[in-house]
């Protein structure tokens, strides 16, 4: 399948069989996420990968019980730093410096830039803006499980601060934003995996200029 | 090139070429964001397409003079919608009924589900809930480019106010939250191109549990 196709074929799942998706696939999936793009590359959100059963569980109630959180083979989580701090920003352009080789002077200018964005702002409205960052990895990893045929259910549908405690992000300076269930769909039992696709058309979504 | 191989190629381009995206690559990067999912399914937001080449020249200025904008063969502009009102939701729910010929009436309690959720927020807090919405179809975009070897530079560094007055949103109900040129990168003189990837690694970015 090329990418459209699996684009086509991908639907979000509301009945998952159990079954365990590859480590290869979930690997794909997850470097995916790593190679997604970011604001100034910070990357300002971290992604909890829930694989065991019994945390599964305990995160069902906090998500209205939709039952792709304990049948999914793993639960990705992402989570948007609650704050930027100049220590991650710090980090940051270490990673710049292992990765390219340059000097940490010449980064100078690029993490005041960071931190002015940062400072000029309200809490709130950078916490908004590192989940943007995370969404777009979200897109990055339901294109990457469409193309290795893992099925994955996007879900904002749940309470933040119940999985926030079940998971300890509070404590990791974390909140979730959203959940994707990856797994592999109960084609039989869920009345999504054969109707039709919704989308709003080419002449509605699309402004030509 | 497989989806991972695209994403390892894929970055953001700082100098283009000028050169043409053949229409049948940007029609392929249009479906991806058309196929991309949102919550409810509602697509709470449009994307300008602009290829013309006066309007891009009026929004560089407005783009921090970042040469993309115009060396680009199209810009995405990413546009949620400034409110989500009931005739959105009756429109989303017509297409429902297009699509899958179910009645009006079972639809009800969804189109209440989403109402519900719009009135019970602020104006402010639905905006950025489209525009995280938007994101995910920038991530979409952004994996079909790469597919098919397009070069794509997600834009946040612009002055929305004028932005939004080039492309006349207001009068539509939108306001830009990114942009995204595409394009062939111009490699001799980008000094981003041949730099390598900077990424968290996998123990910064996973938390498993």
């Amino acid at each position: 399948m090329n990418l459209i196709e699996a684009l086509e074929w991908r639907y979000a799942c509301k009945k998952m069989n159990g079954n365990k998706i590859p480590q290869e696939k979930l690997d794909t999936i997850l470097k995916a996420v790593r190679l997604s793009p970011s604001s100034f590359g910070l990357t300002p959100f971290n992604v909890i990968v829930v694989e065991d059963q019994a945390t599964k569980e305990k995160l069902l109630p906090h998500c209205y019980n939709q039952t792709q959180v304990v049948s999914a083979s793993a639960v990705l989580v992402f989570a948007p730093w609650k704050e930027v701090t100049e220590a991650h920003v710090n980090e940051f352009m270490q990673e710049i410096i292992e990765a390219r080789g340059v000097s940490a002077d010449s980064l100078t200018t690029y993490a005041q830039m960071i931190l002015g964005k940062v400072k000029g702002s309200t809490t709130e409205k950078i916490f908004e803006w590192s989940a943007k960052q995370a969404y777009i990895a979200l897109g990055f990893a339901m294109a990457a499980a469409a193309t290795e045929e893992v099925d994955a259910t996007p879900m904002e549908g749940f309470n933040p601060a119940g999985v926030n405690e079940v998971l300890g992000l509070d404590a990791k300076g974390l909140s979730a934003v959203c959940l994707l269930p990856l797994g592999y769909r109960d084609a039989a039992n869920d009345f999504l995996a054969n109707a039709p696709k919704v989308r709003r058309s080419k002449e509605n979504l699309f402004i030509n200029s």
